[in-house]
């Protein structure tokens, strides 16, 4: 699909089909999120793939909003890892989500560009998911994107969610 | 270009050549940046263009890494606004900066399928970042992206700045 068309027709999918998606999709997803930049190439993200159901549920249950994730064909956990912020203060939290928005975003355009469908899934229990996940102290789950083919109907009821017009999104210059 | 293309074909370019990008491929970025998700479309973003030299040259002292920016054809400023995050305590910080990066690479990944180059830049001193654009108390700039197209061997110079391998990046199921 044209990159641009992929960018704007990109909609947020909630309910799955069940429907395996194919290794090799799954494998260019992964390589289209480890090829976003990061901050001074810093490479603070680990992906974890998550196949398996059960670990799906159990990660559902760390974030107000996730419930999409466990009938999702599988799910990809973005994990900050601690290391690559250390020489820098107070921008511990700052850039690396950054670069894990960067990375989400690689990854849904590239399964949308081969009709696999997404959305992202916040952990607001940070600690849940790190426990969940196994993860070493101080590394984080900056997000979890669940995805699979579109259930029947679903692309059609969400819709594009409504987007505030560009005139009042976009200042010239200055704020 | 197609999609899975851009995405992994994508690098950051800090040269810019002296050409300016036509207003409807600048459109386009923007729209690009608009049509991004956001974490319960709260949509905390707004875009600050900057096609002006000189806005540009003052924003560049506020970041540790952005002597890039003022031979840039133009940058945009994604800055994040206060309201979104009040009903979410701690997650303050942590959301808007992912949907910025969402929206950036949104916007970064338009303009390269288009022939335009671009490298983000963090402002280090969000301070000096969010008076030299006259942001209201609150208002944090999440990142400036400088486009252009590249300087004449830019691209070739760089080259692919090394990712380590998928195989250390990605875990099954658990860390």
């Amino acid at each position: 699909m044209d990159t641009y068309r992929a960018i704007v027709s990109k909609r947020e999918v909630r309910a799955f089909a069940e429907r395996e998606v194919p290794g090799e999709v799954v494998a260019r997803i992964l390589q289209a999120g480890r090829m976003a930049g990061s901050a001074k190439n810093a490479q603070p993200l680990r992906f974890i793939v998550m196949r398996e159901r059960e670990g799906r549920e159990a990660l559902a249950a760390c974030g107000g909003f996730a419930m999409h994730v466990p009938a999702a064909a599988f799910a990809v956990a973005i994990v900050l890892v601690p290391e690559p912020f250390r020489d820098d203060g107070g921008f511990t939290i700052f850039r690396g989500p950054f670069d894990a928005g960067r990375a989400a975003q690689n990854m849904m355009l590239a399964a949308w560009s081969e009709g696999v469908a997404s959305c992202p899934a916040s952990m607001h229990d940070a600690e849940c998911a790190r426990l969940v996940l196994g993860l070493p102290e101080g590394h984080l789950v900056a997000n979890v994107i669940a995805f699979g083919y579109a259930a029947e109907g679903a692309e059609r009821g969400i819709g594009g969610r409504p987007r505030m017009p560009l005139e009042e999104m976009v200042h010239e210059e200055r704020w």
